[in-house]
Parts: C-alpha cells; structure tokens; sequence
C-alpha cells in the first residue's frame, strides 16, 4: 500500500489540501476557502471531514509566516487568525501525526527540489512573485530555515534606499517592485505619466492585472514592455544580492507574475548579467518552475512533512 | 602522537603557517613574504622547508578568492599570481597529503565556529573588515561555499546604488563603505568638507589609519565619530541584508576595523536595529572574534584542512 502525506497549502484566499504519495502523484484533493474557518482547529477539523478515514504518516503545511521551529504562524498580515497561532500543534491533536509548518516560499523550494526544476541541485534559491515576494534558499541540499526559523526573506532586501513605502514599514523592499502588487503599481505610475499611449491607460484599476499586463506585453504594447523593464531591473538586483551571497546554481522564478514567461525572464535576464559581480556570470541558471501541475504548493507541503523522517 | 594539519594565511603583504593540533593550538608558526615568491610552487616549497620533517595528515589553506571546488586562486587582485592558480595541486604534490582552499573568510568563519566565538553555534555569519570586506556563512551547521564555490561576497552587495565605484566596476558595494579602505574615504570625505574642526584634519594621508581615527573617536573627536556613525549605517545596511537572507544567530565581525570594538559595534548595532526588518529583531547577537591569538587564520585555515576528514 501506498505511504500518504497529506500537504496542505493555507493561503488569504484558498487552503488546498491533498495527499501526496512518494512519487509526489497528487490523490483525494480539494480546497477550502480559508476565510470560512475563524480558527485554526476548525480548518483542521474540515480538513480531517474531507480525507475521511485514508490513513496519512504525517502533514506537512505551508503557510505565510509559518515558523519551521515552532510549528506556529506568526503575526501573517493576510491572515484572519492574528498573533501567533500553535498551527502544528493543532493538527498534531487532530490527525495524531508528526506536522511541520513552514512558509509558501521553503515549500515551493522543497517541490521544485523533489519533483520540479531542482531535481539534483545542492544550492539554488525559489523566488516567489505573487502578492509579496517570498524566497527559499537551499545551500548544501537543505533549506535554511535560520536561526529564527524565518530565513529567506529577499523580499524585503532593500534595493532602493528612500524607495516605495513597505507594509513592513520600511522603504524600497524588493517586494514594493517585483511583487505582482508592486508590478501594477509600475503600471499605474506609467498609466498617469502617459508618456506614451497604450490601450492599458483605458482599463479600470480593478480590472488591471498581471496577466493583463504581460499579454498587451506579448503584442509589443510598449507601456506593458517598459513595466516588466522597470521590474526586471530591480528584480535583477534583488536577485544579483542573492547571487552574492550564496551563489546558486539556478534561480527559480515562481508564482503569479513568473507566469509571465520570457516576457518577464529576459529582460531580467539581461539586466541580471549587467548587474551580477563578474566572477558569477555563467554559474547560474534563471528558471521558472518545472512543477508543471497545479498542486505545486500541495507537493511541496508534503514534502515538507516527508524531511521529518 | 598529536595529529597536525597545516594551516596557512595566503595575504597580499605575509603568508602565516603553523601545526594545528586537534584543540586548536599552534605549533612551530613562521611567516613569509609573500612577494618574495614569484610562483605557488615556490611557496611551497619554502614552507615545505620551514616545517621540515614534521608529519602532517592535510593542509587548509585560506587565500584571496580561493575557489572550494577547484582547489585554485582565481583572479585575485592582490597577489603576483596571476589568472587561475592551482594552488591546492602545487600542495598536494609538494606535501602529499589532500589540501583544501577557500577564501579567508571562510576560513574565519570555521575558525570561529571550531574554537571562537561560533562554538555550537549552527546559523551564523563572519564579516571581514579589512582591505576588502568578506563573508563566511554558515547555514545548518555547513559553510556555504555554493555551486561555483565563491559564495559569501557581502562586500559587493549593493548597499547604495549610483554610489561610490567599487574595484568590482559597479557602483556602491558595501566594501566601498565599509572595509577599512571605505571607511578612510570617508574620513578623507570629512576632512575636505571641514565641517567641524579635528586634529585628523592635521594628518598626513599617508599616516591615517582606522587605528588612529578609533582611538581619536574613543577621546571624543566629532569627526572621528562621525566617521563611525557613516560607516555603521551603510554596513548595519549590508548585515541587515544577510540577516533577511539567512537569518544568523550571530554576526560576528573580523578585520582591522573590528579592531575599533565598540566604537563600530554600538552604532551598527542602533542602525542595524533600526533597519532590520522587524521579525528579526531579538532574534542574533553583533559580536567580534572570539578567537584571541595572532594565530586565528592560521587555526581556521587549519580547520579547512580537518573538513576533509
């Protein structure tokens, strides 16, 4: 018989669960709306309804803030449940296994290096572009979790000083540039500028999105070209300090705005060997994720609860 | 019969050598010119002589950008060797026994986690103030070397973009400010603005030292001070950097302007509080090398050595 893990991806909006097997093959998935459990014990319990009586060897969650060491969920802005919330203990209590607890970007770190882009690699380094900017960091073959637990933190590198206004409270984080939010932000400060027409400047900022954005990009509409300009020069900086430090062999673009393909990858390609100190050109390889299905995040949770034994 | 590794300290002015025993103790050290060899085999064969018939189980060598993996020097601008020298060959055949080469901060850094101020320690990180600014990290209990070995390069991440030009051929690396070299720019910087009277102002070029400008900031000197307070909160911008990536229990600083002690430690401290992103507050400890012999290359270099093993 098969040996289950059951992953769980908790994120603002969908919390999706399933169980993985050994070979990372997805079964008895689902999802849940997060924002319909105002407490931790009630997601486990819908969570523990839907599997039913399939037996699972232990769980592993990803989750915004979540702390590797203390199984707990700190202080995540996105979130309903506030402070620090015993997330592994709760499941623990409920599913009687081992859990562990890590945030979204070591989980997809973990899926790329299990079954994604990563397969074989010691040192590479996932970023993720979504509402903020998230990033796993695996040297030697392990995550860095850090001392504290929450390592990786390159969204809030700074790589403008007196820069954009962070919700960290800081200024000029790589997140305020290379998030998606950060992105449309670009694109809104293009859209009042109009120094050249393009057919974005008539859309509704409600209905204005990353996809949007890189499609008009793909057609040549040069407004939609300058804003994936703009963000690949500060991604690539971001990314240039991330080199420096712990010099991986691949850089692993994931997440909403890597969705966008070459239209995002070449211009921080090219803007990344400009930028890079000279003795990494050539050591290193910008990728988007090889886990092409769409439970990435369920895989790489199981693979976080798989590093317990 | 005690076990000696070999350690040597390649710099740009003197090699240092000695035998390590298994607690960290030197024996038989000497020091050479390192301009007096015009090649690595004669080094090595120079220090072959030195150590004489003493028996040796490996070598570590610590040396300017020297590459973990290659066992080679690679372009140091510091050192007559040119281009790519195959230094841990040249040792290997001299002394039969396996040798290993990494950068001299690296070398610190195992040093201090063998027998400094690092001991048990699993995440933390080394910064080198001296000509150069260097790092060791040392991620999960491992020195991250990374895919092409020259990981740790904190002194080229860009800490203040468009600023001063760095040897790199970039702009504004946190080594520009903050090695002893940066931070005599800086007290030259002061010294032409005259913003306020110093008897610095008085010294020649040529005898300004961070030793001098420390112990005129210890008597109360505004400029010297000054200097400090500059230098601190470009490079609290720089450690603020490594702490968001790999979240290290300590940072320990290292070099000629770590000497300064607290004079550098409080005001990097205040700034590093200041601009650290706020989980990580209370999370690592500023501290300065706990190793407090002469020796402490030659230990670490030594302690590169006993990683073979």
């Amino acid at each position: 018989m098969s040996s289950f893990v059951l992953g769980i991806d908790i994120g603002g909006t969908n919390t999706q669960y399933g169980l993985v097997d050994e070979s990372g093959e997805v079964h008895h998935s689902g999802s849940l709306k997060t924002r319909d459990y105002s407490s931790v014990e009630q997601l486990a319990e819908g969570i523990h309804e839907k599997i039913g009586e399939h037996r699972i060897e232990s769980i592993g969650i990803g989750a915004p803030n979540g702390n590797i060491h203390n199984g707990t969920i700190e202080h995540a802005p996105n979130l309903e449940w506030k402070g620090i919330v015993p997330l592994a203990a709760v499941f623990e209590t409920k599913f009687n296994v081992p859990t562990r607890v890590t945030n979204d970007a070591n989980v997809a770190a973990l899926g790329e290096m299990q079954f994604g882009a990563a397969v074989n690699m010691k040192n590479f380094v996932v970023v993720t572009l979504g509402t903020g900017v998230g990033s796993g960091f695996v040297c030697n073959g392990e995550l860095v979790y850090g001392h504290s637990g929450m390592a990786g933190e390159l969204g809030h590198v700074i790589v403008e000083p007196h820069g954009r206004l962070c919700g960290c409270g800081r200024n000029g984080c790589l997140e305020t540039y290379a998030s998606a939010t950060g992105f449309l932000r670009t694109v809104d400060e293009l859209r009042t500028a109009k120094k050249c027409w393009s057919p974005l400047i008539n859309v509704r900022r409600n209905r204005l999105t990353a996809e949007l954005v890189s499609r008009h990009a793909k057609e040549g509409d040069p407004m939609a070209i300058e804003a994936f300009e703009i963000t690949a020069q500060f991604l690539a900086r971001g990314l240039a300090t991330a080199i420096a430090i712990t010099s991986p062999e691949a850089v692993i673009l994931c997440g909403g705005l890597a969705q966008s393909g070459d239209t995002l990858l070449s211009p921080t390609n090219k803007h990344l060997n400009e930028q890079v100190l000279p003795v990494f050109l050539n050591t290193f390889q910008l990728l988007t994720s090889g886990i092409k299905s769409g439970n990435a995040a369920v895989v790489g949770a199981a693979a976080v609860a798989r590093e317990i034994s």
